[in-house]
């Protein structure tokens, strides 16, 4: 049978736990990791940065130029963070849908990058993006004993 | 200074070594879970499964529905892979680009089942999903000393 552990919510129809939104911005919080998706021409990008939480919403580095433009312009961006134990087959996910817009304030790109850890390769050229979500869910596996 | 690794096709404009396909491939089939993504209503959807490589495909489980069935009547879909070291900050990812489509024959779906290592979670009415790529792409952070 499984337990119920801090954080949950319920189950949902595909025995997936549903976390609550305190847990997901906690594990958005404490994941170094994610990775961003937009639409751009016809395809789905998706790929990893380095995130900082500022208050509600999810800002990252990039480097993307004319990339950047064409999904901050149309404005629809997600973000996913998870984690996976392969060991013992128990994994969670978090995904933040909103609206992606580009950071042009000195002051808050100041703030941002001392909140940033450093970049893992050296970026030219780096904007910032910030996420505003429109809605944060979580699931994780429902670990059986 | 960076030095050359096997698998690397060069670096891009943000200092990211290249991977060529066969690095790309092999990265796909030894990692278990990836995250697929999708448009669904004007959101992007990015949700982790186990995946299998199948050929030149990628086949996964769903329980989808509904959801599902907007997924692959679009047909625009994308998966990714990736691994990181926080330590080291060493990190690469894969990412698949191409089109998905529901696997209808029985054949097919017992020997996706024989490839597949089991499901983390019970999942009823499962469904097949085959995304048959039109571009695979991989990167790789630099390792510097």
């Amino acid at each position: 049978m499984s337990e119920t552990t801090d954080g949950a919510v319920g189950t949902d129809r595909r025995g997936l736990r549903v976390l609550d939104l305190a847990t997901c911005l906690h594990r958005l919080a404490t994941t170094p990791v994610g990775r961003v998706a937009y639409p751009d021409r016809g395809e789905i990008m998706v790929l990893p940065v380095n995130h900082v939480v500022d208050g509600a919403s999810i800002a990252f580095r990039t480097t993307w130029g004319s990339k950047l433009h064409r999904a901050t312009g149309d404005g629809s961006m997600s973000y996913e963070v998870d984690g996976f134990d392969d060991a013992t087959r128990h994994g969670w996910s978090v995904l933040v849908l909103g609206r992606a817009h580009l950071v042009n304030s000195d002051a808050e790109i100041a703030r941002l990058q001392a909140l940033a850890s450093p970049p893992w390769t050296v970026l030219d050229e780096v904007s910032w993006v910030r996420l505003t979500p429109s809605e944060i869910t979580g699931r994780e596996t429902v670990t059986t004993s």
